[in-house]
């Protein structure tokens, strides 16, 4: 495998969506990633069920999760208390969410940019002491909706110490979609003076419908692991399956088009983009989706996308 | 002035639409496309209007175009008499094509490879000897639909040839959207060897969702000059609006993100999106339109497109 593509329409993707998925339906979706190559999915969040109502039961979903022993699942954490109900639901793997300016804080969990770094460092720490991976989101790393564009130096700050705190590895996320090429370059290149390339991932948002450009950015800087979401499910800001995540499909089609192996062929996703659609009630596809569909029907049978 | 942005709306995208539209409304188009800054345009093209009906009327058109003193306008010619014709109609850049491959030139012109290259060589060479400029698209320079992936070397040997014949420019064309960033490499990198990359120019289809990913190692390769068509339009192999020409909207929203100038606001664009919609009574709009109408929205009020 050249490069992973860690899923994370579980997560990151069922958050945003309207309806709230039973247990049973977020494992399908699970089952379904699964069967098509997954190897590593954001499968679900310990926060609380009453701000997070699309999320409540990842108690129960964690222990039911396919062949866990072949498959990272990481869990999301957003303090220690959540930390320890991910431990303690047999989660090896938690993500932490830093992000990095001082009014996304403000505005979004009513606490500073100083104790939200304080608090991702504590967990990053014990998970470190206990064995248990932690992965550090850097969210709004190109701009905040806020305070506009971020420096990189802020950024590589941020990744420095999530990195110094003990975190396997730091990801650099475009949360609202603001990022393009050449920003990618300049902050991929302030990050990977001092943080190595093997620990840095990127999560991309297709807003501006650049992110397959951004990736190709951070792949020519040697970054080997992307966020995707199947269909490209959630964070729609604007209207459904329009504009959120960018899609599993998409990304998988690109790097093996590109010769880059990511264990994963792109058409076995079809079905998989055609089971969430199927769960959730909302049309989903990426930019490729379209193109991807006429070649599962002509090359596996079976109905088109095109009506 | 970075980079070039050459609109292929007025004939790739209306060649392929359902809508014959009158001349009048194609000079509508070319009027706000001009008022939205854009300075080089595919205005139509001289082939039989049996053949082609959505491009007959050239004539009328071509000394009706805005401000020509300001904009250059390029006349698509199939062979000696269409060169004749547009520039009996005030053409003073002519474009030929030249698909790369045997079958693809007789199944769609039903001539050999050799022989078209022989007709383009004409062309160009008595366009040089006239003082019209000439382009040379070299069409399914990445796949063929009949024949599969193209050689560079063969991509290199007629962009040297158009060259050498005296075509001002090399259009490398992804007429079927088979194009990843490391086949653009690839292509441009043996075609450069030989070629000024001044003279090198490249179309992009967005079939598979990789169009800015693409123009994005072309830039990194060097390229300053890009296709691509307002809202998308034409091309369409699926279904309406879908997967055609890269979107005007989309490339001039990338290179100025990127800090590059195209001479062009994107959110000028907007607009034009909507009256080539109302023209062609087809649903456009590229990867950012969404977020582009909501950003037009916000800024220069009127409605959003985000219904």
């Amino acid at each position: 495998m050249d490069i992973r593509v860690n899923e994370v329409g579980l997560r990151d993707g069922l958050q945003s969506q309207g309806k709230t998925l039973t247990v049973d339906e977020r494992l399908a979706l699970a089952q379904a990633l699964a069967g098509a190559g997954l190897r590593f999915m954001e499968a679900g969040s310990f926060v609380s069920p009453k701000a997070v109502p699309q999320m409540a039961g990842t108690e129960d979903l964690f222990p039911r999760l396919p062949t866990p022993e072949r498959i990272q699942y990481a869990a999301l954490v957003p303090n220690m208390k959540g930390y320890e109900r991910a431990v303690a639901a047999g989660a090896r793997t938690v993500n932490v969410v830093l992000s990095v300016t001082e009014t996304m804080n403000q505005k979004n969990i009513n606490m500073s940019l100083a104790r939200t770094a304080e608090v991702c460092e504590q967990i990053v720490a014990r998970a470190a002491d206990e064995g248990v991976s932690a992965q550090a989101y850097l969210a709004v790393a190109f701009e905040c909706p806020f305070e506009g564009p971020v420096a990189p130096e802020v950024v590589a700050h941020y990744g420095e110490r999530m990195r110094d705190a003990g975190a396997g590895k730091v990801i650099v996320a475009d949360t609202i979609g603001a990022a393009d090429p050449a920003k990618v370059d300049a902050v991929l290149g302030r990050l990977l003076e001092h943080l190595d390339v093997a620990r840095v991932s990127c999560h991309f948002h297709d807003t501006r419908g650049m992110a397959l450009a951004n990736i190709h950015a951070a792949v020519l800087a040697g970054v080997r692991e992307f966020d995707a979401s199947i269909g490209g499910l959630g964070g729609c800001p604007f209207s459904p399956g329009a504009s959120g995540n960018v899609a599993t499909e998409d990304v998988v089609l690109m790097l093996q088009s590109m010769g880059l192996d990511t264990g994963i062929d792109p058409l076995d996703l079809v079905p998989v983009v055609r089971e969430a659609e199927r769960l959730t009630g909302t049309a989903l596809g990426g930019k490729a989706f379209r193109w991807l569909s006429r070649q599962y029907a002509k090359t596996r049978g079976g109905q088109g996308d095109d009506q």
